[in-house]
């Protein structure tokens, strides 16, 4: 019930209980191929074993079962498959292998396949951005910070600013090493003889991931690798959602989700309910991220608790980071922009979130700290007669002593005061043409 | 797969889908009620309802489907509920209500079910420790500090230790406030006019949970109890099972699980499968704590995200309570201790555990800290001979001048060294009885 | 220069390195005292050991870096202090003790000192919530859900939402246990013979802390619970915090700060600076909460690590909390209520946010169902019409065949539907009332 | 008196109020030298604020009380520096910045300075597992897997795995990006009118750090990278520490400390105290990171409290990162390795972590499954009579039939069974030789 909204179908597929059943599998499968490729098993029991690999014939149920007493499903996994294969087949299943060499092998090939979803819709969700940075770059916004109007921005560098962030995350994601994992009970791949580095490159080509220097099972610098960049991305996935909820709100009302959710006792409800769950989905991402970061120092050759206390928070970051990743991109698609709403709230308070402009202009003929203190003086005498700043400044003596009507209505405009916004948005732009062409 | 390892079968049934179904239609069906009894819904609309309200009528799985368009599963169902009652029973349904008003109410049913299992499993793991502290009372143990031999203890007063830690964790657990939550999407109660309290406290008693002073939609100190108890129970049961997995290490062997993991490979290995399972769901509890605490500040009367992200962790985290405390309780009830091992390991150092004692025992004599000197001395002497300490004390005419050979064998025994162990044991089984009868 | 915002001059004090010395002296101090109470250490040695307990004889940050070597100040302090006193008392200063027994029991008496003044200002601040939910009772306010408009509440049921948050904040607080640490290096007070209970208990009673009923070196339940008592209070003044920012963005401008920050060159800012501080204060608790949690499992009868790892986040958890319920009772004290902006608020859906009201108003007449389709439609209209919903009511042949101009007028005003607001206030003022008895 | 234990003295210093004051200083500096460049500051006026801008003459603390009042210390920087210029400078500090670009520049600053210390520890101890790995490539050591002795490796082979988590570690930290903060209080850079980007591109040479695309106040992805980077560094440290820890062991002996704690009364103690103070700088790592995490969503162009809460906490990751890595460094450089014990160890099972080995010698004359069984067999057998296992397999026949004295020799002894353990070392030293010259 809860799943639906913190994961995607795709996700929950390539996280379900058959995928790791399967990919585990594919380790067996592709382990044997290697070893018969360097002559330690017979091809036809490679054969068999692989012909037997296919999820669809274990009962991943029972074999959960029978992980609780030995902390890992792999003991019970060997068994059945052994016992799936002919007779003369059953010595060559897991040769050499050891349980975590099967798990963290499967945990990489999941990751792979989750991470596909996930960079496809990041990069999606980068399009829109850039389409939106593009759009609206002229389309004029007040600059908040720490939620209070500031000066005047632009819609599109504020979407420029979401791009770059997505843009980083994604170049994060696609450096995230997955290797493959093959040393044995102790690291050494003794049972195999002489063999064990050549059968580790070719388990390695044959799943298509890197080779390790190392085996790596006490080594989780991967882990905490991954988890960083899922971590990283969930940020700035959520970065945006709380934009959009804080645009949304009723009083602000500049920008409203496509398929906002609604409510029958109170017809003006506009839910930013695809943001909601993106800031519910990322602001799990870094307790399990800590989890994982506190799992790095494992013992000895495996360690006792903390590799097991990976898996599930593993799968978890992996289908949030999909879920959030995939209604960003929804959300940035068919999201709504309001540029009237955005032009009424750079009018709240009346030219006051252009003081600083006019004081620019009229700091050549003044001064700047003369510039400034009439500036202040005006802005006060807004306030006080809630009136207007370019009122205020065609009606003093001072200011029309320097500055033209024309001059005053457009230091007053929040379009003469953008700066770098749109140079800064064409940066953004090239930058992520060039990671898109990486 | 993984489930099965980090939670139990009764844990997975009441935080199962089926059981948040139920205890959101328990809501629904105890606030029709409530309002039967204030008169502001027909007796017959509300036994309509309490008929419909079965989880097995309802799809929880369509439920989630249709639950990310509004973040909530909760229009869904009463939809559901709604198209399933009489026509004249549908405007009575949900009546006042909010979809948080369900999902809170709900999630305190569903803890409480799960506590229920917790503390049956953590009085349980209590009562074993307190019989392994009064079988091993006597039984003498080294005490490690940073790993390393310091003193003689002995393996009652190390389970006794356990012993207080469960019982304090029960205490605080027995604690966690867990009450209805009722205040229509303002918190005002206002569609039910004068009746919003009256039906407050009548659904509180119907439900068996506390009747709050406020809806407490977004005063979340309940959910940072729960979480804080619930990571304290861990923690308290982290350090039983890393206490095991240490007894149990090749080159200790003072402890070994009953039905320890094995290996066919390695004949010898006695896995401490269940203490690493108790480790690893353990480790699991601090990032979801932290979540939940994160979660804690929420916008206004209904948060964007914060809430929404509680939902989850929540359940996991009891989850994973659950699991631990049931192995728990297995761990302890199985144990098997090695005495002779204690006894091995406290030689292994030939004495020099016992040289504060002998210090002790010299200094009336010699004075402290010509005791001392001498004793730093001889402890030099024995590394260096590869002799013991009580061998070099027998040779010292300085000794001897002081303590007969009797009260030398005495001084090194470590049965003389153990002060206050068998009064804190009884300490330790007092406060539990007195827990106990709460 | 940040740690004044991130604490109070008077919490700085309290946790310092010279406060830290002190509760260390005073340890050593209660424990010759008590060791000379119960005959085993001379009363003049005790006496002479307590005039040299002062943090001003002893260099801290020569302790400090003479720790290094031993992973604790304590060994270097203790041999300072010894090397204070006569050579008479040498031989008594720390006796018994483990470098635990001093760091713990010190944590505890920092732990005090510093909750009395985090109890002192959310016990301030929790009357100021009082005082302003009492205050704006009747002061009608938006409520909003997911950061949208829902329905009217009033400001003074806010204010009483926050504090009932406050006031389950103290009592957890208050609950918190501390205790007296004292075991030695195995926990059994071995070198004290039988007299290890009676100084214990002595030695608690001296200190004004909880006799625990057995050293608690690895059993950590204490600080876990402190730290989820802080934890708790964090988030509970994170959400006083949060709102106070959303209601005095520019675009709502519902409350302010009393003292707000101010910018030169952005005279209209307001920036909500002491709720800021506590936001960013308050969001640090929980990580700082997950280490402390994360160190529970602790080896046997003392952790390589694990316990080391407390020492400074137990101090920045107090610290900030300290500085967080410091800050929150001043900004709730200055805080400034501006229900001309509320009223105005409440008027920008031109009504919507009374539909459900209207329609309970309708319902009697026209049945529930119609009634509600007869707003729904009304709303439509007011939206497409930019007019009010009262306009739409009183220009309605179908509402005003069963309501009168004065009933739609009071149907479409929110202190019409205020529900049990003005109850649960005095439910919380009355709750308030017993806690602050207690 | 904590401090000394958690940082270095040249860690403290880099990140010391002074440390941060000069780097925000320089922003200044560099800054008015910038626009001076630019044309829109008169020279003088730079080189004037330029003189002014050293930590000096500037009290941090009373910085630090200021800052209180509006949640940052950089107004009342900007107000003294402004009042220590000549008049006509006075107007050209601070120019067009915006509180946040100091801060973010000073961050990444002070962060650049740590970063050198950190790096240079990390190498340096990677260098010394590179040399131990070197040097101990044939001496064997047990495997542990669940803390249960396993199969025979080399410590070799696990200081080459401590090398590739160095490694590894090393190259995130040095990927991480360090850029300066420029933007003004909406990110345009409003009031330098076309100068803009020059002046920002200009700004970044002068000190040193990445132009940024754009002005990044509201994208953490940068913050988050460097956390993850430095929480896996930890992760890699806290291995390294544990596996010191575990291999002291009184009981495991195979390590030890070349500057252990010591214990006056217990004279055998020999407290690994340095891994201890890496384990416990290294526990506290996840939990920062996740705070760090956690205040990624930052509202519109600046946030209310997520960014402050950044300072303290990546000052903390910052130091405690630099302690542990100099320790690390010392750790490793001082390490005493116990070939003997770890001998004598190997041999604690009598021949039974062999068994996988004589399995394979007798598969070849007696097929797999029939070898395995008889190997179990005569395990059985070792541990009933506690014999050896080449005891065992001299006296029986079935092995005799097949296998020479030497050859049981042989397949009994560690040596025989150490797989690819030398040549992955090489594979580790090789690539370690890469990553020192990128």
């Amino acid at each position: 019930m809860f799943r639906a909204m913190f994961s995607t179908p795709e996700a929950t597929a390539r996280t379900s209980d058959d995928a790791w059943l399967q990919a585990m599998l594919d380790f067996e499968s592709a382990l044997a191929a290697a070893q018969a490729s360097a002559g330690i098993v017979p091809a036809e029991a490679a054969a068999d074993i692989a012909a037997h690999c296919r999820a669809e014939e274990f009962d991943s149920a029972f074999l959960g079962e029978r992980a609780v007493a030995s902390a890992t499903p792999v003991i019970a996994l060997v068994k059945d498959l052994t016992a799936s294969v002919g007779p003369g087949s059953r010595p060559h299943v897991h040769r050499g292998a050891t349980s975590q060499d099967v798990l963290d092998t499967a945990a990489a090939l999941i990751t792979r396949d989750v991470l596909e979803l996930v960079l496809a819709d990041l990069r999606a969700a980068a399009g829109e951005c850039a389409r939106l940075a593009d759009e609206h770059r002229d389309t004029p916004l007040v600059a908040r910070s720490l939620l209070q109007q500031a000066l005047p921005t632009t819609f599109g560098l504020r979407c420029a600013g979401w791009l770059t962030a997505l843009d980083e995350a994604i170049a994060t994601l696609r450096r995230v090493p997955l290797a493959v994992q093959f040393g044995g009970a102790a690291g050494t791949l003794a049972s195999l003889g002489p063999s064990g580095p050549e059968v580790l490159g070719d388990l390695a080509a044959r799943l298509r991931l890197a080779e390790p220097v190392l085996p790596w099972h006490t080594d989780r610098t991967r882990i905490a690798e991954l988890a960083g960049a899922l971590g990283t991305a969930s940020g700035a996935m959520g970065k945006i959602a709380l934009d959009v909820e804080l645009h949304a709100q009723t009083e602000v009302g500049e920008l409203s989700e496509g398929k906002p959710g609604g409510s029958s006792a109170m017809p003006h409800k506009q839910n930013p309910a695809t943001s909601v769950l993106i800031s519910a989905a990322t602001r799990r991402a870094p307790g399990l991220v800590a989890t994982l970061l506190s799992a790095m120092p494992q013992a000895y050759e495996r360690a006792a608790g903390a590799w097991q206390s990976e898996w599930e928070p593993l799968v978890e970051l992996l289908r949030l980071t999909a879920a959030a990743a995939h209604r960003t991109r929804e959300l940035l698609a068919d999201l709504r922009v309001h540029p009237d709403r955005m032009a009424a709230n750079l009018e709240l308070t009346r030219g006051l979130v252009l003081a600083e402009n006019v004081a620019g202009h009229l700091s050549d003929a003044l001064g700047r700290t003369e510039a400034q203190d009439l500036v202040a003086e005006l802005c006060r005498r807004t306030v006080e007669r809630g009136s207007s700043l370019r009122a205020e400044l065609l009606a003093e003596p001072r200011v029309r002593d320097v500055l033209t009507e024309d001059e005053i209505i457009a230091a007053t405009s929040p379009a003469d005061y953008l700066g770098a916004a749109s140079v800064f948005i064409d940066r953004a732009l090239e930058s992520h043409t060039r990671w898109e062409k990486r």
